[in-house]
């Protein structure tokens, strides 16, 4: 629980990049091995300072293991299955109300979303642009989300996750894999 | 102000559609005349009501003007302008915090995007299932603003409505007007 702790207040005060398992460590008064024991990895780490239900490089690997044709829709069906792991969505609608309001919270799910996830997934999937498509991305499921368990727009609210899929799975498919308009120069930041 | 907070409070509790412009004049202690003369119409006190910094019947008039092909890029740039509108984004930043973790502020937003705006964008773009294809439409909407604004992710939030439009109108266009899978049935709810 002291590693938990430590681990919440780094990530979410320092962000992903600068926390380091050594420090959380050195914080929660414990050897960085038994960390490492317990959690993994630095992902781990992370993952359980979230309560994810799962372990996010375990997800991004199982969804590039099939093909790049229908990754779309396995995103979508697999980000449903996440949230609708959890009765009421607690931790997950936890993570996002907090994202919302509180910008240390924003930067975890920031970090969650874009290094852990879907740069990975947008590099896996071979497009240009990983950035740029991994904030695509986020945007369409991130709205999913708020839009299904939020703000409960019928009939998206009540829709499985086979109905929602091919509805969609096109517009992750072409942010990820599709030809994307305009000069690529234009978008770098 | 009377009447703003007392159309707050109602459009607040008990949503747009159980709230009358009588009984909110009521609530203030004026004439329901005094009310028409300053926002127009129930909508227009809506509108006042959560400062949004334009009439939505307007924008969805205008935006229904132009070719239906061009409607999803149309619906980016002038979403985008009605965010950029206000430095820091702070009204439409406070009524989409406000929606992400109370729910009266959720059935206003509800309200506003389904019934005022999205509910006549796509009965007037002429697709089947106006209820499902606004649902999608808002979850790319608000997930743009999240991923934009709130969440900050790069490239999109330094990008131009300009380049942004091509990016994200055909995700709103196939929503909109687009063939949808599935047996639509299956979607009713």
């Amino acid at each position: 629980a002291a590693v938990l702790a430590a681990a919440r207040e780094a990530f979410g005060m320092q962000g992903y990049g600068a926390t380091s398992v050594r420090a959380v460590a050195r914080t929660a008064g414990v050897d960085p091995s038994l960390v490492l024991h317990f959690f993994g990895s630095k992902d781990g780490l992370f993952a359980a300072a979230i309560e994810l239900p799962v372990d996010p490089a375990e997800v991004v690997a199982g969804l590039l293991a099939g093909d790049v044709d229908d990754l779309g829709e396995r995103i979508v069906r697999t980000y449903l299955a996440v949230w609708d792991a959890s009765p009421g969505q607690g931790p997950m609608l936890a993570m996002l109300r907090s994202a919302v309001s509180h910008e240390d919270a924003a930067e975890m799910l920031r970090e969650l979303l874009l290094r852990v996830i879907l740069r990975p997934l947008t590099v896996g999937a071979g497009g240009s642009d990983p950035d740029l498509r991994a904030a695509l991305v986020a945007s369409q499921l991130v709205g999913l989300a708020i839009t299904r368990y939020v703000l409960r727009l019928e009939p998206v609210t009540s829709a499985s996750a086979d109905e929602l899929a091919p509805l969609l799975g096109p517009t992750l498919q072409r942010y990820l894999t599709g030809q994307l308009p305009g000069p690529p120069d234009g978008l770098q930041s």
